[in-house]
């Protein structure tokens, strides 16, 4: 049966790894999973232009396949001063603790975003996509003339409707059930908050362009499940972070691997943006100051150092556990275990249903 | 091929309308399931024994297929007279706009729940759920010797766990999609919040028994979404509400017919419990207060006089207007109806999936 997913992307199966910023998505992930028919993508958030350029052509050094690369829309960042101070001050024994040196940090309005674009466009990356907010028409223009495949990210029906009208190619809906940031931008996150098994249905009445159901789907039942609802592929982040070729550390492997599903939480400790996480120390203290915490990208480079730091002395407490609801089917396997083991999977599900 | 569910509770199709309490599940609602071949319940949870004997009596003369009453499980409700008071204070605006006199309610420890336990022993109800916490082992005992099927409730593989170690026949699973009351009891409301994609596959890798899924399934997209992630059947509540049999106020069927999956939001605003309802003024003003309302039920009598009148005086605004996260998929038709089109798009779902 045609897919106008996989014929759009010119892959093999409806699967796209979701591009997770911070080095998971190393070049030996991506290039894995666009080698086993899939879509890999570059986390490219935190990458400048010569960064990512030199991750893209790793990757083409490493697959012949279609691969993509998401970028983040930012919005200004309202805050204060005293704000950023304050949430300074808050880290301050984290820092002790870590030994850390740290400054206030200053924050100055940066092009990232354009040059980002410039090098997608240079290099050809065959996809991009976008989250936390909507690309200017022009900017889906330029990348459309240059034949490149451009998908948004969207949390709700309106979201979806809003990436259709600026001319996107497809969408990724993102459900409730999804690791990491949420990409909601219309309204308060816990608006945004819907299950896939009620978004997927609703946004596929609601839109034409293909739709990628993204949140909890860790197997076959998930794929299988996901294009029964409408959706025309599925991305999937959390069943890629335990993979071998993942540039996740090691314990926060660990702590998907033997997590239980009401353990990934919301917060907003580590980055002023909800995010879901596997709960640790940083979360649960943090959690009675998040109302006052500076908004996405502040806290998010207030807390960086902390962060790394945590990685390099092993203390998964302080390290941003970013995982989707379904941790309990996570497995530490190669992507080409874990390609094999979904096609099986999603092969076996062609059994009659429970109607009959 | 067979359907543990089906045979177990001795229906045609693995449907269950789920109980809803509050006048919604009509005896005409319920029977009416039953007739179409899924499993009729009735939402007992308000009703004292000779109302609920009157309602089991009503349905049986309605339909002579399986049926079955939902009993909620209450918690020891901890608070003190001056919280009482000052909920009850805060409600007096509404009060004085509806012209309701009232008085503040007293509080005693009813014999409810023995009493419905007793009706539906007597009265040989086929099945019987529970929702809100796991009744004893004895009550359970007393209900299977007496061949009644008994569910449980169940937000987290937990809980699933917990309802079949107590040997319950099956259990309901509920995503975080669903309209209404949550039924969580071992953590709190905002860590149970597991979406279906998450949910069902983790329930049904821990426990034997057949897992019901609940929460935002609304057409043949979600059964056979439900199934394929290892739902034995589904229970559906929003879908039921808008049907022509349904007790539901007209005013809160249209405001369901017309709202969008964000504007289902989770509040405690009328009961003290954490509930999904279409977003309203009540909903809005209360939002500030929430963390200092007494629990459930107490905020719930203390808000009785206020739904009921707003009800009588045609004012959406003051209405709890419980609702999953599909509203966009709801129809006003009659459960005839919704049950033919249900079978016929779950038919027509078995075509190749996109992995072909």
């Amino acid at each position: 049966m045609e897919n106008s997913l996989t014929n759009m992307l010119s892959i093999q199966y409806p699967i796209i790894q979701a591009p997770m910023a911070g080095g998971i998505t190393t070049s030996s992930l991506v290039s894995s999973v666009s080698n086993a028919g899939g879509l890999g993508m570059i986390g490219a958030g935190y990458l400048d232009a010569s960064g990512l350029q030199s991750q893209i052509r790793e990757v083409k050094s490493l697959t012949d396949h279609p691969f993509g690369v998401n970028v983040f829309i930012l919005q200004k960042a309202e805050t204060t001063e005293e704000e950023i101070k304050k949430a300074y001050d808050l880290l301050q024994p984290y820092r002790e603790e870590l030994q850390i040196q740290s400054e206030v940090p200053t924050f100055s309005n940066t092009k990232t975003f354009e040059e980002q674009i410039n090098v997608i466009i240079e290099e050809k990356v065959p996809v991009v996509s976008f989250t936390f907010g909507l690309p200017s028409k022009e900017v889906i223009s330029m990348l459309k003339e240059k034949e490149i495949t451009v998908m948004g990210t969207a949390t709700t029906v309106k979201e979806a409707m809003m990436v259709e009208e600026l001319g996107m190619d497809a969408v990724v809906v993102q459900g409730s059930e999804a690791g990491g940031h949420r990409g909601h931008f219309l309204r308060e996150a816990g608006e945004s908050l819907i299950g896939l098994m009620s978004l997927i249905p609703q946004v596929t009445d609601h839109v034409t362009i293909p739709v990628i159901a993204a949140g909890g789907i860790m197997d076959g039942r998930g794929i299988v499940a996901a294009s029964v609802l409408g959706a025309k592929g599925v991305q999937m982040g959390t069943a890629f972070v335990t993979c071998k070729e993942s540039g996740a550390h090691p314990l926060y492997k660990e702590a998907i691997l033997h997590a239980s599903e009401d353990e990934a939480v919301l917060t907003k400790a580590f980055s002023g943006k909800e995010a879901r996480s596997i709960q640790n120390q940083f979360i649960n203290e943090m959690k009675q100051h998040e109302s006052h915490l500076p908004p996405y990208p502040i806290q998010n480079t207030l807390t960086s150092g902390i962060r790394k730091s945590a990685k390099q002395v092993n203390k998964p407490e302080y390290m941003s556990l970013w995982s989707g609801q379904s941790p309990r089917l996570s497995k530490n396997i190669t992507v080409e275990e874990l390609f094999q083991k979904m096609i099986s999977d999603v092969a076996q599900l062609r059994v009659p249903l429970s109607f009959e």
